[in-house]
């Protein structure tokens, strides 16, 4: 494990309840928190430019290590000078750690204490990831985050759960063995499926480790919200205050505004450039079905009041015709949209905990319970 | 006929050979000459943002009359305050007639001397189109520019041509009587196939009716390009000096530079669009497809010193990666660098023609002939 980079730090700047407000400094930029990443999966954003991201004032956003370990392959990555310069990104990435995928997209061969042997999703080629493998392709990825190699169990099976927790925590302290780069922050993940004392336990043991920063993962995977709540409290009351928390794969405003109110610093979810290629777009609290008929001569923007671009120059109308002729651009302004909702919420919640407000305006939102 | 608005003026500001410099007036901005339009066949062009379009500093852009007559339909964008204000874009819009898309993608059930009845490409539904219907569905949808309705024969049928070069004609001045607005530009269109006297007997006949502007149909769709260069010397010797004159459906690089060097103002294509959707990016002069392995590595932009966006910020490597991970963002991106390639040639053009030096601009572009 080398010396830490010095960017690498996280200011609280102020709390409300268990609500955190901050920034982490990275190499490419101080990312405030709460807030949302994108997910750019095989090193795009779908259907979003880079410019637009800027301008969405987009901070952070992720790419995925299994994907683009297939293709183009993170040599190849590496090569064309690393993640920013290829895909025109110049603020803070997050690549995950390839675990998530290998059990949700590979077809698993293996799985043992040293690694996951698995066969690809696209042309079925055996392939093996380890911690160490996992570590060495983020290296070569270069983003500024980097997740430790976990293994993500099915919630409600407690066996496997403790299995595969012990399985993450070894992995955990061989990742930051492997770890050469000093400008990439390495963070843990906690595990521990649905299981209050093994969600402590783990806690408790990825806190030990002392990384920069710490996740986590295997939420949003099929338990209830009353589940995923008492998980957050758990895990949040044990993890370090000095240190960023990031809930992997959550983003629905619902889930954004209920982990900031239980200590969540960090969000990531394919949901908003995803729900917005099925016609699905954002409302502040909920969603809507754009393609609907009722939409048809509909002159309003998708949300009333709503800052980004697609509600200041689009009506519902034009938006409907987009995405039920399956226009490209429907998916493109209905992604900036659904952005936009989840940046400018986390945005107005970091503006009411540094007011002290934090209860009014989740009241007034109508989300939090 | 209602009296012209005094915005549809054309100024010839220079002439270097046969190649026009000019601008033409409109109420929603200036077109300056030569000019090519992207096309937005249904109210968008595909995958490229209004503001990505400003950006791209283009100035028209085209619809397709057919497409929106059929979907969303022309009663619910005059509902929605005409095309501008549906699709966001308060420059110039031309529309087309609606007889192209008919006589290439509809099924014809009849065609007569009042006008044409067809099957809709979507649901088989029966559909008729007139001069009348055709400038009443223009006048909903709102463009500057509107179209003649006419009929497109195969170029190589003499009779065919000869008929339904009478019927164009015919039409023609139909859809001068039909028309009721002052604030859209009506142009003619000359037909005649690849036949010389017809086309010049049709280029008579049509600046007879003294059109603000005034087109050239039914080239690009089979005749080789000596053929349509000849046709093009023909009718623009006849054709007015003082109207502009749009050449319908061309766009490749080297079809503009030769139809600027033949007297042409006006250029509309789904080519760049189109061509960015199956991976193919234009060069200066002509074509690369991105998705060459040969592109694997490769660190430059699509074209060395090309001033657009694309180019600007990402490498052959990259976009290789996106076309063939059939990601939106390859689509978008190599549109943009399409879209900005056919601008610059003509902005390059212009100011060629303007300072008299268009014989050296192509010799050195490499186009001309």
């Amino acid at each position: 494990m080398p010396a830490m980079n010095k960017h690498f730090t996280f200011e609280l700047l102020a709390q409300d309840g268990q609500a955190r407000a901050g920034v982490f400094h990275t190499p490419h930029g101080d990312i405030p928190t709460p807030i949302f990443a994108p997910v750019g999966t095989k090193a795009t954003v779908k259907g979003v430019t880079p410019a637009q991201l800027h301008e969405l004032e987009s901070q952070l956003i992720l790419a995925n290590t299994y994907h683009l370990y297939l293709r183009p392959g993170d040599e190849l990555v590496a090569e064309m000078g690393g993640l920013h310069a290829f895909m025109g990104w110049d603020k803070p990435i997050l690549t995950d750690s390839g675990g998530f995928q290998v059990f949700s997209l590979g077809d698993i061969n293996a799985i043992d204490n040293e690694g996951v042997t698995f066969k690809s999703h696209i042309d079925g080629s055996m392939h093996r990831l380890t911690p160490e493998k996992s570590i060495h392709i983020q290296e070569n990825l270069g983003a500024d985050i980097i997740m430790a190699f976990d293994e993500c169990a099915e919630p409600y099976d407690r066996a496997y759960n403790e299995k595969a927790m012990t399985r993450t925590h070894a992995w955990a302290k061989r990742c930051q063995t492997a770890q050469t780069r000093s400008d990439q922050a390495l963070f843990g993940i906690v595990q521990g499926g649905i299981f209050p004392d093994l969600r402590a336990k783990s806690a408790e043991y990825i806190a030990a480790l002392d990384f920069p920063g710490n996740a986590i993962g295997g939420l949003s995977v099929g338990e209830t919200k009353a589940e995923m709540h008492e998980i957050l409290d758990i895990v949040n009351a044990i993890l370090p205050a000095d240190k960023p928390r990031y809930l992997m794969g959550v983003g629905t405003p619902l889930d954004i505004v209920n982990g900031v109110l239980r200590g969540v610093d960090i969000f990531d979810c394919v949901h908003p450039t995803r729900l917005a290629r099925h016609k699905a777009a954002f409302t502040r609290t909920g969603r809507m079905n754009v393609g609907k008929a009722v939409y048809a001569n509909d002159p309003r923007p998708l949300v009333e009041g709503c800052a980004c671009y697609t509600c200041q120059n689009f009506s519902r109308a034009y938006l409907r015709h987009l995405v039920n002729q399956k226009e490209m651009l429907g998916g493109t302004l209905l992604s900036i949209h659904n952005i936009h909702t989840l940046l400018q919420l986390a945005r107005e919640l970091r503006e009411a905990i540094i007011t002290g407000t934090v209860e009014e305006y989740v009241r007034e939102l109508g989300t939090g319970d």
